[in-house]
């Protein structure tokens, strides 16, 4: 399934398709000299010039603004369930657990700030799906908190689809999807109170529309990790802890699997280094039943407020230095690097007509890149370099 | 010539071929499950683990550092001249003519900065080749000054050589190739001061190895672009004004052509904005003398200090507010953006081992990300913004 795999990060929220990316997109010098559709649709200074350059092929159509959340952006006939007894389908199940699991985590993130409130913008698309994005910016704990669901339904390239089937040789058409899913990263001011990330979707195809015989697929993906800039060991344990207990309630191989999945995913190739220490990671996860991996994502998501806010309580009014924040803010910067260059979600949403913002909503308020800056050797900051280019077994379960 | 081009971006220094890269490169889940080579060869940290991940298939050697400057890093069949009355060849040319703009850019950015001053890492290739990396961090004026040169012998794969000939049916191996460059980014405090970059480079292949008949090319590259968070039309006129002047002196069709390269190339598409103000940009340029674009090349690189320093002068002193400020770091942001996201030299070489901290001497010491800003209409901010968008005829030419 890898061929079909989906956004893999904080973008989740402006979701696309993924790992075919390079045999999709035409070459940066054609999208330069393509204009498709302009960026800040109703901007005076946008609308100007249509110099937005995203690639047609795999395009989502440009959100509008929402003056009101909706009940659901699925469409009407995605089964929200109606009263009459029919089992609403995953799709709406889904949807209203990320909707939830995003009220529940703002609620408890506001009332931990105690200072900061969340901001929402509501946008919708013409034809279908959408999204709210809620950020906290400059509160009293947080920098910047950002929390996002979106669904998407839109069209993937037959290449896509075509690769995920070992027996075709078909050549069907362009292949209609559906995703939806939340995203979330959130960067605390002090140094030694971690960020956090983490991001659950669903993903499902339909048959082509020239090959009604072909199969049609889901899949799950997502993940929840964290980034301090400073290790305290019971933070670490104390997270992992809580990822291992959601993990095993449904599988005993799904923590040592999710979370080495994450340990490879969140990899700064140029620097030789993860982003931060880890958590669980998972993707085009469709080879368990269906319902016991809608029951396993909503159990993730249930577990981030545990996870984090008790770390959050302990460190959020820790006494720091100058030094302690420049190293936080270095942390950042490679943050930004994991973000920009190699995440899959972020990279391809930008390219191909996610909603900017919400994007990059995942990356910090504030962050620092000094020349050739290498942590002295035994220190605090050389601990936890050395923990983000060597992984560890915080649990000692190997 | 397109297929061949070479990087094109403040990352010169570390030098990499570009236009081929994604059919050369193979899927990033490949690069990540396939360790070449360790990154800070010699550090304790990162020698546990042999955990980076670049192509094999393009990646150039791994640097090492020089307690001195070479007289010359190039291999000595490459003609430096021996005093007999031999005119050195045009790679040794090049590379003398990069280094003495690096020395009298670095002194006089130091006398400009009056505090700061620039410190210097060697480092060469086993095979050939090196660099001089110069860093002034948190001066005076500029929070960040990086001027690097380099040399590069590499191995570019066949298809990107046969792309760039129009006749070519043969298959050819892999084609030897030089590199020799200057690279420069310059980040002032004073938001009212303008960030500069520049890049000259001039790039020889020989023939494949196996096809010894075919022609050996060569080209160059370049440009000087300004970046500022506001605008003074006094200072972009002269910046444009000695670009021009520059240009005039070759071929008067120079200056426009190279104007609107730049402003079509220094594009941010997701933003729908160009990072900043333009200046000159030109790459695989080959149709004109040899001679006489060395010449050019040379006049660009010399037009550096008189086209930059005096609106250093007239700004660095200007009081500011937090506001300003900001906006000033918002905008470092974008640069953040469009060198991770787009910059073909900055990508290619973080994902095919060039020296990381060399190339990412080109991101500012401090940047910002806020949440959906956006400038008041009318504003000074809206107006920079609104030239970023739509790109000016500055010099009233057209």
């Amino acid at each position: 399934m890898q061929a079909l795999g989906v956004i893999s990060s904080p973008a989740a929220a402006s979701f696309a398709l993924t790992t075919r990316q390079s045999s999709v997109l035409p070459p940066l010098s054609h999208r330069i000299s393509q204009p498709c559709f302009p960026l800040g649709r109703g901007s005076p200074l946008v609308a100007r010039r249509k110099l937005v350059t995203r690639s047609q092929a795999v395009a989502v159509e440009k959100e509008v603004p929402e003056s009101e959340r909706p009940e659901t952006f699925l469409r009407e006939a995605d089964g929200a369930g109606d009263g009459s007894g029919h089992q609403p389908s995953v799709r709406a199940r889904f949807e209203k657990m990320i909707r939830e699991t995003q009220d529940a985590v703002c609620a408890a993130v506001e009332a931990a700030d105690g200072g900061g409130t969340f901001k929402e913008d509501v946008w919708s698309r013409p034809g279908g799906g959408g999204g709210i994005t809620r950020v906290l910016q400059d509160g009293a704990v947080w920098e910047k908190a950002g929390v996002n669901v979106s669904v998407v339904y839109g069209v993937m390239p037959p290449e896509a689809y075509r690769a995920a089937r070992a027996d075709a040789d078909a050549k069907p058409g362009p292949v209609p999807f559906f995703a939806a899913g939340i995203s979330s990263v959130m960067h605390p001011k002090n140094p030694f109170a971690p960020t956090l990330h983490f991001n659950y979707r669903y993903f499902e195809t339909d048959a082509p529309k020239d090959a009604p015989g072909a199969p049609r697929q889901w899949w799950f993906g997502g993940g929840t990790d964290f980034t301090p800039a400073y290790i305290f060991e019971e933070d670490v344990v104390h997270f992992h802890s809580i990822q291992k207990q959601a993990c095993d309630k449904f599988d005993p191989s799904f923590y040592p699997r999710f979370k080495k999945w994450c340990d490879d995913y969140f990899v700064i190739p140029h620097r030789g280094e993860r982003r931060g220490l880890g958590g669980i990671f998972f993707d085009d996860l469709n080879d368990y039943d269906q319902e016991m991996l809608l029951g396993f994502s909503t159990e993730c998501a249930k577990s981030v407020i545990p996870a984090y806010l008790p770390i959050i309580e302990r460190r959020k009014d820790t006494p720091f230095t100058d030094q302690h924040k420049d190293w936080q803010q270095l942390r950042r910067g490679r943050y930004i690097e994991f973000n920009l260059v190699y995440d899959r979600g972020t990279t391809f949403g930008l390219k191909t007509g996610g909603r900017i913002e919400s994007i990059l909503v995942s990356l910090p308020l504030t962050a620092r890149w000094e020349y050739n800056h290498k942590p002295e050797e035994g220190s605090e900051e050389w601990k936890l370099l050395d923990a983000c280019i060597n992984p560890k077994d915080w649990l000692g379960i190997n």
